[in-house]
């Protein structure tokens, strides 16, 4: 046993939620291309994260009427989110802070059966979009919009956070970015949310260690700096200079590469697509033209292919998010996925502790702090 | 490789802060029954287990000096801990928030230089007693008490609690209990808290992390429940029927066994001796009594020993503690610890990132839901 590899390539648990097997990624069986190419909604494709199938007419009605009947968030809410909306606080320090106070709130929190954790669920899944928008808008000095539980997911985060009904073509890229990154295995942050449910502790602590694990510049974070650079070219003007002076100066390169893909990142691909098609003849071209020399001088000089991160930073870029927010859009698709996982965890469930290997010395004597 | 029996007796990192071996508790090679013995204080272990080494004198003096300059909170911080003051909420997620709030407010949380991070680990150590003292006094409708900061970290605590100096030997059973809970190599708020500190995140996520992990009922809150039981035994009178009784019903007996420990708990010893100690002679010497028979008859009936929760109930009791914030004192001390872990993680960090095992179906197809 090796220890200190970071559990590379060691299985951890079980799942039925998402697999990823030869550069494909699934969820409970469906390949996103299936997904992506159907036009599912997000709301189905959290129903069958949660319940391991495509919902029937009947549950998805029934689903997406509890998911909007929760969209709205309390005064005691909003009032902590006003208090956090300076512009130098951390964004994602106040969605974990501001998570874990809708568990102190919840007066339900403690319960456990199964019907509980559902309300828990629907609560959290539907609120956290109420949250970012209120947080976003408060914090460039505008009054929050109330939610519309007349639309869907998508829709109603885009209004919330514009004012005004986002077009077709908008609430489409909205919809499939939201479910493209849905879930991606026992990714750390999900790792982390599992091994906190372990102790059967309740679902707000586990999405706000997520949440605090997303936040790591090794986890979430990427496509708020592929705008950076894409902002930076903007203004300079030669993609193919600014590149060969960053690598010349050992610089990453943000949005390329993968630890688990090889061949494909298979979520970039419709992310490109909807870059393209929101962008197409508007102010923006230039942001999806200057993505696409990028990626063609990182294959051809380092034979890199782009990942979700790339396109999704001018995605929603696009649709009117902030850049410094990127990471929450991020949180609020991923929630899908950490409770599915706390769920399936918590199901059949075995305490996660390893042990550590101890290197220093033992038998060590104390002596008095005068001696010392 | 087996699954699903969380990560049991798997290495998954290299430590130098705390080992149990042979049913050995020992913190950077000291054994317990050293630190014990020859009555350490708290912030010495705390300098141990961040340092690798006991302080000398004049780094005693610095490290000492600084926490308690860092002992007082913000009034930002004292209003949310007002606000979540209301009886009926938990303790656990009102320190998950408070912490979590905390490093929103920290301009500099999001620092990684050496000094900023030991600046983030003093402030963290020194507020939490703070911000446990004043919630527990606003809790019951009594005003918060200001920090004494010529009082060291164990009775500074509980003058904030009670409003008074403690007396040495209250002291010396708080110091005690605050060593024996400070680390316990990987358990599992500790490894949760790695997990999340291997994304690079900061410190205050890591934290929050370890506090929702210690809140499930499989990790934190047993002495609670002895409490519990002891309150129960006090009115009815009679251990032996009392004990009958609930193992004839095939209910755990809370404060015994180990998942680690075979022939004895190592903390529970000195416990035991601190409350024979505090009780002798008062009111509370019929809890000693109680406690007793119970470990005489768990011993005699079912061969089990007692662990660190079990004498800890009695002793918190008696240093005036209420029992329902037990798990957040369990959190003051082991705080040291899990900063100790977060600070050594990053230090020679490789992202913590397992695999899964996928059981479902793949290669599903979608089919419309109008046809399902």
């Amino acid at each position: 046993m090796t220890a200190s590899n970071g559990l590379k390539d060691m299985i951890a648990c079980q799942t039925r939620i998402s697999s990823i097997i030869d550069d494909k990624l699934a969820y409970g069986g469906y390949d996103i291309a299936e997904l992506m190419e159907n036009k599912a909604s997000f709301e189905e494709v959290i129903y069958l994260l949660w319940n391991g199938h495509l919902p029937t007419q009947m549950e998805y009605k029934h689903f997406t009427e509890e998911l909007r009947a929760n969209y709205a968030i309390s005064d005691a809410i909003e009032q902590c989110l006003l208090i956090q909306s300076r512009p130098h606080l951390h964004p994602m320090s106040v969605l974990r802070s501001t998570v874990s106070l809708l568990g102190v709130y919840n007066l339900q929190a403690e319960e456990r059966s199964v019907e509980a954790v559902y309300s828990q669920s629907i609560q959290l899944m539907a609120k956290i979009p109420t949250i970012i928008a209120a947080f976003a808008r408060l914090r460039s000095g505008q009054q929050p919009i109330e939610p519309r539980s007349d639309l869907g997911f998508a829709a109603n985060f885009l209004y919330m956070l514009k004012g005004e009904e986002a077009s077709d073509l908008e609430i489409e890229a909205m919809n499939k970015a939201l479910i493209l990154h849905a879930d991606h295995e026992l990714n750390a942050s999900t790792f982390a949310a599992r091994v906190c449910a372990s102790t059967l502790t309740d679902i707000y602590s586990c999405v706000t260690t997520a949440i605090g694990a997303l936040k790591g510049p090794l986890h979430g974070g990427a496509n708020e700096r592929v705008f950076d650079m894409l902002s930076e070219i903007r203004e300079q003007g030669d993609v193919e200079a600014y590149l060969s002076e960053k690598l010349a100066s050992q610089e990453k390169i943000m949005g390329f590469g993968h630890r688990v893909y090889k061949t494909v990142d298979p979520r970039e691909v419709y992310l490109r697509e909807m870059a393209g098609a929101l962008t197409e003849g508007t102010a923006n071209q230039d942001l999806f033209d200057i993505s696409q020399e990028i990626e063609f001088f990182m294959k051809e000089k380092k034979g890199l292919i782009p990942n979700v991160d790339f396109y999704s930073a001018t995605v929603y870029h696009v649709l009117g998010i902030d850049s410094s927010i990127f990471t929450l859009i991020f949180a609020m698709s991923r929630v899908s996925g950490w409770i599915a996982h706390i769920q399936e965890q918590q199901k059949n469930n075995k305490l996660i502790r390893p042990r550590s290997q101890y290197q220093g010395a033992l038998n060590l004597h104390y002596v008095p702090i005068n001696k010392r």
